[in-house]
């Protein structure tokens, strides 16, 4: 678990029971040469100011911005020596969040780094000491908001607010003085299974039974960050059994917080999981904008809409999801995915920031309010699976705090905390890092078009596998063409963008190339504006993806990792290759079945 | 579980121990006001004779030859009303065998009649009612071996010969009367688990162990009919560790069952199950051949090599496998499968028999000395799961006292044996029943093809679930033309077939429709001998396989079924129309957009 912490001493041992008191032990622990003294200013909250004294350093904040600041000097005089004559630092984002994907008895639902943190056999099982661990991790850099459990909440994973409570305040006490709050994810029909008749968020018994409920919780956790709730989707409960919207859904959860200062987190990955894969009148991507756009303006003060960053599920490209643009009067956090669900499991190489750093690119600085992360965290010894898709988790750290932050100099900070590399090395790491997720896109589903994985488990190639499934992911290829026309004239889904973005994507003569096959259908003869034809940019791309993986394997076997990073790294990486020529030839070959274009250069495509 | 004996009244309470005593009891419980003189005749076996005697009948027959005589007579006298005045059967093979795929965790491998009879949680769970009920069921149509756990033998199933084998011996017991031997499915590599440094079939000590384990079983159970064995196929293990072949493996074995009687039965179903899809020098249909016409007469007395209908599993269409056709010198049991794995999971109905009786058209008389089915039993309320899935069960037992048993006439018999039907409702049952398969085929893989289903769960469409997967099952399907070239000029296929079926097969040009794409690669313009196009033959027998089903569904709503059969029935045929339309609208759109070629009649087929 050190990983860019490796630094620092261990906790074992240390006691402190508030942000600041951590702050001042781990600055006097890892910099003991250095004098630094620590001015309280609660009107600067999460942030922090630095500033150089006589003798040493004077660094204010509010409680947690003393603790921020401190991990901040501490990591920058770690990795450079160098500490800056005055700064001031604030996040962008109040909420910067953490959300974990794990189930009581132990799983965790696209988890790809071991069994759960928190939970075994349908109970609470964590460790304090790892716990601690955890919470500087997340601390360190600035993340302060864990929610601990599935948003698919099964039994017994509801006891967290009942028998389970006093487990969830012990947990919530080992994180307190890492500024970090716990959060919930709650089952909407609960109060069904304490015996009410409805969980319709209208009737009175239904709302009184859930105040109580938030009563009897903050009672317990007085700093509960809130609840988190997946309502309506893939099958889970929600207001719509009782004819209500979701704004009246979230607004009764949300009252019953507000009294505690809880925020009620509301996901928005609502859509039709029942599709007939012959309607083609419905289209995926098109369903959160018309199912929250009516209702902007209605949810209350504390609730928060969490949007996933594109319109489908976090496929390796998308659009940014029209709703962050659209909805105006409704606070939205953005959510990502650390999890590589479909992004290689943490055995392929992919780093998110550089995805990341585009999305924002399209985003209004002002438009979301909180930043949301599905977990890569697990049990494993390598506590993100693969130790360099740690990096992912300190790079969201990073950009929840400043969205701004340069992509490359973040994950050049990571490989220097990480590992004593020779600074050849880093540069290497770093740019292979940097290029990984280009990489993992060029071998898998080709420019923007989704959905050629395995059905369900998400690993490994599969072009036709959702083809006729219920989940409205098609690319309807045949013998002529491939993709979905999303524009005006086809699915009208292009129509849900501001002007701007759809004169941007509308046009497949001046489509960026990458989101080619999101927006349009093509034949495979269409010529790209570089002069290829469609088909023979594919067969490039994969060709070329696996080449890349090779030298991408070569390269890091040159690298001085030390054990056991070294194996897990390079055992991975040799299963990266595998599946990554199976993506090659498997993509290339059915394209070449459907088009019987053969490819320019002459190389194999198999039969 | 009543089925075909649903006239007999119950066997609770009554005491017999012997199946003479039990055919005398059946006989006068069923049939009252006749008179039956039963006369042991040990020569006979379990052949019997029937003739008049003044005042009633005399049935000559060995212990259980009295007893399949006496079920002969009182099934035929509860259906027809007639006897014979004179009438001499015996079996065709001695071993008219079931295998059970049930783990001792209580599942069933392939099995969709709900959880194993034998086994719960690993342990033996039966009860001794219902094993009378099921022992008498097998009797009453022959069959006289039970294997009664899964070829692969997952832990704890081994202990069927070690801690469990008093439940074993109890449960032998139970069937003794019903002249059911049981068998018992066998790990390979069992002697490692005892401590041994090997399972190396030519060890000594090997030997030893499991002569010392025959021994204690046969102390136990000494009618076991003998061990089955799955090895060196997917996964299991085998000889091959130790560079031993096949025939040393089995003789080994059979070496230590000889000195009590019993048989080895060892499948041929061995093949490279981690084929890479690129390998187009494999044709798995080829590989029982390859491995076991070498061995041809190397084979102890007492082994029984068990091979699977077709080269493939258990498709809907494949040719008989040339290996029942090409070994001279060694014994042979054909397997056939109960459980519609590849069927339809006893949900689409799929009665067998004519495929059964096509196999035996192609089949020398005396080419095999056993027949063994994959058992379609489990714990339902119906304990085929579907009510119409008896009738498989029925005739298999036909089958194997009788290859040449008349289809049309036992089906018929066990629709009349199973429910009071009008006569006129009988025959349309009858022909139901008969047609089901070519309705199922029709809707489902075209023309031999095969492997078109969701890969794992074997249910529903998938045409090309299997096509870059590790199981050698491929189609090819391009823009032009499908299939796999098995004749001498492609993968040699073909060339393990006598003359005569080489010549019948090998030209396409008059090779049987129906088994057209097994054997060759086609253009979708190919010209059938009706006239149509391939193209058109394809969607012409999925619109029609979807009509004949609409078809079937209306003709089961009007028969006069009980309670509970009736609602049983038509859920599930409900189910088989939601399947039937999802294979007929899928296979014509994955092949419509391959080819392009509009289907000439105009129906509907999806983008």
């Amino acid at each position: 678990m050190n990983t860019w912490l490796r630094l620092l001493s261990s906790l074992d041992g240390a006691v402190f029971s508030s942000p600041e008191e951590l702050a001042r032990l781990e600055l006097s622990r890892a910099l003991p040469e250095d004098s630094f003294a620590l001015v309280p200013d609660p009107a600067l909250g999460d942030g922090w100011r630095l500033s150089r004294s006589e003798g040493g350093w004077i660094l204010r904040g509010g409680g947690t911005g003393l603790l921020y600041g401190a991990y901040s000097v501490i990591l920058r005089r770690l990795a450079d020596g160098e500490l800056p004559e005055e700064e001031a630092s604030s996040p962008r984002y109040s909420l910067r969040m953490i959300n974990c994907w794990d189930n009581m008895d132990g799983t965790v639902e696209r988890g790809y780094s071991g069994r759960s943190l928190f939970f075994e056999g349908g109970r609470c099982a964590w460790e304090p000491a790892r716990m601690r661990e955890l919470g500087r991790l997340l601390a360190s850099v600035g993340l302060n908001v864990l929610c601990i459990n599935n948003v698919n909440v099964h039994e017994p994973a509801q006891q967290l607010l009942e028998d389970s409570l006093p487990e969830l305040a012990r947990l919530a006490d080992v994180f307190r003085p890492f500024g970090v709050r716990l959060m919930v994810s709650v089952d909407f029909s609960r109060p069904l299974h304490a015996g009410l008749p409805t969980a319709d968020p209208l009737d009175p018994e239904v709302r009184a039974w859930w105040r109580g409920t938030a009563e009897k919780v903050y009672a317990a956790v007085p700093d509960l960050a809130g609840f988190l709730v997946k309502a309506d989707s893939e099958n889970r409960p929600g207001p719509y059994a009782y004819g209500r919207t979701h704004a009246e859904g979230a607004n009764m959860l949300a009252e019953a917080l507000a009294p505690f200062g809880g925020v009620l987190v509301w996901r928005a990955f609502v859509y039709n999981c029942h599709q007939d894969w012959r309607d083609t009148g419905t289209d995926r991507p098109k369903a959160a904008f018309e199912h929250y756009m009516p209702l902007d303006g209605q949810f209350a003060e504390n609730v928060i809409l969490q949007v996933k960053h594109g319109p489908f599920d976090f496929q390796v490209r998308e659009p940014l999801s029209p709703l962050l643009l659209a909805m105006r009067q409704t606070a939205m956090a953005m959510e990502l995915q650390l999890a590589q669900e479909y992004t290689g499991h943490q055995i392929d190489l992919y780093t998110m920031i550089p995805m990341w750093k585009e999305l924002f690119e399209e985003l209004p600085p002002n438009r979301i309010t909180a930043l949301a992360a599905v977990s890569n965290l697990g049990r494993d010894v390598c506590i993100t699976g693969h130790p360099l898709a740690a990096v992912n988790l300190y790079t969201f750290g990073r950009l929840a705090w400043d969205p701004a932050v340069d992509a490359a100099g973040a994950v050049r900070d990571w490989v220097r905390l990480t590992w004593a590399l020779p600074e050849a090395q880093e540069d290497v790491l770093t740019s292979l890092l940097l290029s990984s997720r280009r990489t993992y896109e060029k071998y898998t589903a080709p420019l923007g078009i989704g959905w050629m994985v395995n059905p369900h488990d998400h690993y490994g190639p599969n072009p036709s596998g959702y083809e006729y499934d219920q989940w409205g992911t098609y690319h309807k290829a045949d013998r002529n063409a491939v993709g979905i026309d999303r524009t005006h004239a086809g699915t009208g889904y292009l129509d849900q963008y501001p002007e701007a973005l759809r004169r941007k994507y509308g046009d497949p003569a001046s489509c960026a190339d990458l989101y080619l096959l999101f927006y349009h259908r093509l034949p495979y003869t269409w010529r790209m504006r570089d002069g290829r034809t469609l088909i023979q940019r594919i067969y490039d791309d994969h060709f070329e993806g696996y080449e890349e993986t090779k030298a991408l394997v070569e390269s890091l076997k040159k690298l001085d990792f030390p054990a056991p990073d070294r194996e897990l790294i390079l055992s991975r990486a040799e299963m990266q290759l595998t599946d990554a020529r199976e993506w090659c030839d498997i993509i290339n070959t059915f394209f070449h079945r459907l088009s019987g274009i053969p490819d320019e250069r002459g190389r194999t495509i198999y039969p």
